[in-house]
């Protein structure tokens, strides 16, 4: 065995050192000695998927749901582009992966031998770095320089904000260990890397506390973020404490109950795509807040996005801990490198206007609308029109209880609104009542991944029942349809006995078919496509809906149905077409028997569009000023 | 209309003037003004494909038949990284793409909001250039430069060495024209470009004249290069002048009948990855050249580049126009910057050795071993043995035809061994001998396009029949599995008159089955899907063969049948797994009706590799060392 070979070996050790259980694997005869490596070693799992797209996106799954790295190794050539849509999303999502790409040795580099492209730095700025292994190791230091960079991508890659690295790695023949012959894995010197938590000085926290004592319209948003027990206690014990708002999409991860919090906490507000499509200045100014603190990843909410930008708080704090922040409204004031569980629990307490209050402390407008997804008394068999009243104070209002106010009350509102109109009993079949009903009987303890680009939009407006566990994870950090599939597989084969339920779109998913393209069951995952023949969200957005390009350029028209996909790679298929179809399929399928299952759902294009027209409609003429 | 989005629509009009009538277009929300401007281009016809991946591919198989630019459209994010792969083979394969990659402005780059990556210089290296359309054109000097750029981003691409170019497109909301608005294109001004050829002076030439008059052994070795009549003829006089082999990978096009020489010119050689794979090294020796003259790009026959760099040449001559050159053969010592049409045609006069030698003349080794593909008269029931005496002098050599003659014998012994061990009637049904039949069929004036990577490598040692015109395309930039399919789609939708047939093996075929997944009908396309349930690459290569690995981490062994394929996009759709089948349906399966038919042939693994072996066992047995 030859010095470099046996540096190659060591990568499964100190990948398995420091933390890497999972490999995702595409074949190539460049990176054979990788693949060697990484299959004998005991501590590693191996998994070959073939289309490298999708493999990376697995990888993304995997990473998303164990929280730590998972190794991806690919051959020299195009194999490790095709990696780039997953790294780039894991970039924005901040999701470690660690890539092993195999390379020509420098020398060989443009002298026209197939698979080689130009490797180095492949992933440009969507990596948070690129490592190249030395091709030789004869020179003791060149062997030490191999495991160190090994180990200092894995440490970069894990580091907050998480994200992708490279290690390109270049081999020279013979890739091969003798027939019979056994590979030793090390001994190598790793270094482990322990993550600090910064704190900011007692003083400048009391500044801070001060600063929030003297403003009255405080508004916590929280952007995409994994489901964290300790923020949500902390956020619990920040929002009684200075009786705040706390608004999140679906994607926060806010609504999902914790020990100290069996339901969701009332002042969470989830319901802002509904309420904040009113038309009008009079609630929207309600709203306004005068200091605004955020922390997390990207929103999915636009309706949030663009108020927030046109309703700009005078003062705006992030909460990040380290990383490059966005000032997503055009009002960022200040960043604070903290936790943002730390930061919440350090300023939950210093708020004397309320001392003593607590959660025991009935709260003025916790039960003054209906709940969420309860049908009001006063639904009819049309679309019931629950009227907002959002302004009037009350004799408890304190100044900051007077701004809580409407945003309960729009919440509240909105949840109610909701619940009537999709339970209105005469409705077309169609693709947002579908999700609805879904999310209505979505297993308790499930992961729920939303494909973009109409599947988390309908799930965000929806919302899940009150209470409800799901953990909710989309690709937000790109957007991308390219991969929801296999980022979904990869949740399902990390987490066997928990179910993985996708609500995905027919584009979305005929793209992403090599997701199931491998040798690796999903038993636990549960698949609902929404097949409408086309990327429905252009008839649902006032441009391209108006252009004679519609059909052809936009939608895009495609005749697929998953039919032959389900038959091609064993999955369980139920085609529907009527709610009857739906009600009696949907307790079925989300059962933990039958093994991987797809839902096909076909509904027609315009009759999506006019049944969510309508309740756009609904919202815009059920909203009144009050009087 | 603002005088930004009147830049936008200004694009086709500048794309057509400079030649670009082709568009693949993927949708989305932010390329909008892209694609309603293309879409309504009278001059431009567009075509919608979902998958980028696919689309890019697409985009290159037609601009790699149409041999001019062709542009892709996409939308924000990762749509553009998925044109990643496609990038690169076009960068290597130097053929003209224009990558339109819609964005956001640059303001709201890294704030968190969908679809947004970093896209400036997106594809890093594997561009020729990425130019950036200005987000506002209000000022005069700012809509001179959206123009220029554009104007100057086609010519790049088409430039020599063709390659990708990238223009990041920023834009703004509103995207869309009002209903019924008019779109008007341009007027622009566009900057065209005159391409010259580069000459030597005549003193130089002359000097290169009498190198090769002092030189007896002098090979000529072609790279993958398009069909090109100048240039055949070119080299038909340069090997007749100074009496050299011309050896060709498929990719080299050398094979074609041309109007000067109807059927291939007996100095070319096509067989080397036969004969350069026996044993010894006394046909070597006598096979290698003094000095060596090549040009293309790259090489198929890896037994060919293994031979030259273990046979070094003391000059190696490589002769292209413009741009970075590889030394291959690991022995370049001079770069000769002119086109290679220009360079033999200005070389095949001056060699006074060879004064009077013209076609007519009776070449010594013309006849001296079987036609190619001839079955010789000792062929029996075994593989038959023609024994190759490649050395014996003849009376009439010259220093040169005494080096010519081991090539040519060599060149006939290996169509012999091979005609006769693919016609021997005892063989089980496998692959190679299907790829022999296939071959056998081709309709003349067919583009064949090969898949990487055993489809290619077959039809490499195959060989087409004598004189047979089809035109050989293969993704050899890369060398990438990723877009084979595509490539093929693409060139059938840009020659509709045109047969276009794929051979491919299982692995690419459905890594790339959305190839097919749009709304364009491909009736001249036919496919050749050699389907053994594995990567059988790696059965065949003595590596992985003999590693416990070999199955789940090399083969990857998949189950898939194209049978759910073909019904998902209307293929016809033949399933063969006998030689009966096979005979039965290739006439069929190749005439011009049907529209686009897939041959699905199934055969075994192991029985490939046994059978192959077995012809390997037969090269190096049947070769004699001269007595």
């Amino acid at each position: 065995m030859s010095s470099t070979l046996q540096a190659v070996h060591n990568i499964p050790e100190i990948c398995a050192q420091l933390g890497i259980t999972d490999v995702v694997l595409s074949p190539g005869s460049r990176c054979a000695p990788l693949t060697i490596a990484f299959a004998r070693h005991p501590a590693i799992t191996v998994r070959t998927v073939p289309d490298e797209r999708a493999a990376a996106f697995i990888g993304l799954g995997l990473a998303q749901a164990q929280r730590r790295a998972v190794a991806l190794v690919c051959t020299s050539g195009t194999a490790g582009l095709n990696y780039a849509p997953a790294v780039a999303e894991a970039f924005f999502q901040q999701i470690p992966l660690v890539v092993f790409t195999a390379d020509r040795p420098p020398e060989w580099i443009d002298q026209l031998d197939g698979q080689t492209i130009r490797q180095t730095d492949l992933y440009g700025r969507h990596a948070k770095g690129s490592f190249t292994f030395p091709p030789d190791t004869i020179h003791p230091d060149a062997r030490w320089h191999a495991a160190r960079l090994v180990g200092e991508a894995i440490n970069l890659a894990e580091q907050f904000p998480a994200g992708p690295v490279q290690v390109n790695v270049p081999l020279r023949e013979p890739f091969y260990p003798k027939p019979g012959e056994e590979l030793a894995f090390g001994p190598v010197k790793v270094t482990r890397e322990l993550p600090g938590r910064p704190q900011l000085p007692a003083a400048t926290l009391q500044e801070l506390r001060e600063t929030l004592r003297d403003t009255s319209r405080v508004l916590v948003v929280s952007g995409q973020h994994p489901a964290d027990v300790a923020l949500q206690l902390a956020l619990r014990g920040f929002a009684t404490a200075w009786q705040v708002p706390v608004v999140g999409d679906l994607i926060a991860n806010l609504h999902q109950p914790t020990a100290a919090s069996l339901n969701q906490h009332p002042r969470f507000i989830g319901r802002q795509d509904v309420f904040l499509a009113v038309p009008g200045p009079g609630l929207k100014e309600a709203l306004r807040p005068e200091m605004l603190i955020t922390f997390g990843q990207s929103l999915i909410s636009k309706a949030l996005k663009l108020y927030l930008r046109q309703h700009r708080p005078t003062q705006h704090w992030h909460v990040q801990a380290a990383g490059p922040v966005a000032d997503t409204f055009q009002s960022l004031t200040q960043v604070i490198r903290m936790e943002p569980a730390d930061f919440f629990a350090a300023l939950s307490i210093g708020n004397e206007d309320s001392e003593g209050l607590n959660e025991k402390v009935a709260f003025p407008f916790e039960t003054a609308a209906p709940d969420r997804n309860v049908l009001p008394a006063d639904a009819t068999r049309v679309a019931p029109r629950p009227r907002l009243n959002w302004s009037a104070p009350t004799e408890t209002d304190t100044a900051k209880t007077a701004y809580l106010r409407p945003w309960l009350a729009a919440e509240n509102w909105a949840g109610g609104l909701l619940a009537g109109f999709m339970q209105q009993p005469e409705q077309p079949f169609n693709e947002f009542t579908t999700i609805f009903r879904a999310l209505q009987l979505l297993p308790d303890g499930a992961a729920l991944h939303l494909a973009n680009s109409m599947a988390v939009r309908y799930a965000n407006i929806l919302g899940l029942p009150a209470g409800h566990g799901a953990e909710v994870f989309a690709n937000r950090g790109t957007s991308g349809i390219d991969g929801c599939t296999s980022t979904a597989v990869g949740a399902a084969l990390a987490q066997p006995n928990r179910p993985v339920v996708l609500l995905t779109g027919d584009v979305a998913f005929f793209y992403d078919r090599n997701a199931f393209w491998h040798n690796y069951p999903v038993p636990n995952l549960r698949v609902v496509l929404l097949n409408n023949h086309a990327g429905g969200i252009f008839r649902l957005i006032d441009g391209p809906r108006q252009q004679p390009e519609l059909e052809e350029f936009f939608e895009t028209r495609q005749p697929l149905t998953a039919e032959n996909t389900a038959r091609d790679f064993g999955l369980r298929y139920f085609p529907i077409s009527t709610f009857a179809e739906l009600d009696a399929a949907l307790p079925v399928f989300l059962t933990a028997e039958g093994g991987a299952t797809l839902l096909e759902v076909f509904t027609d294009s315009k009759t999506n569009a006019e049944f969510f027209e309508q309740y756009r409609t609904l919202v815009r003429t059920s909203f009144s000023s009050p009087s």
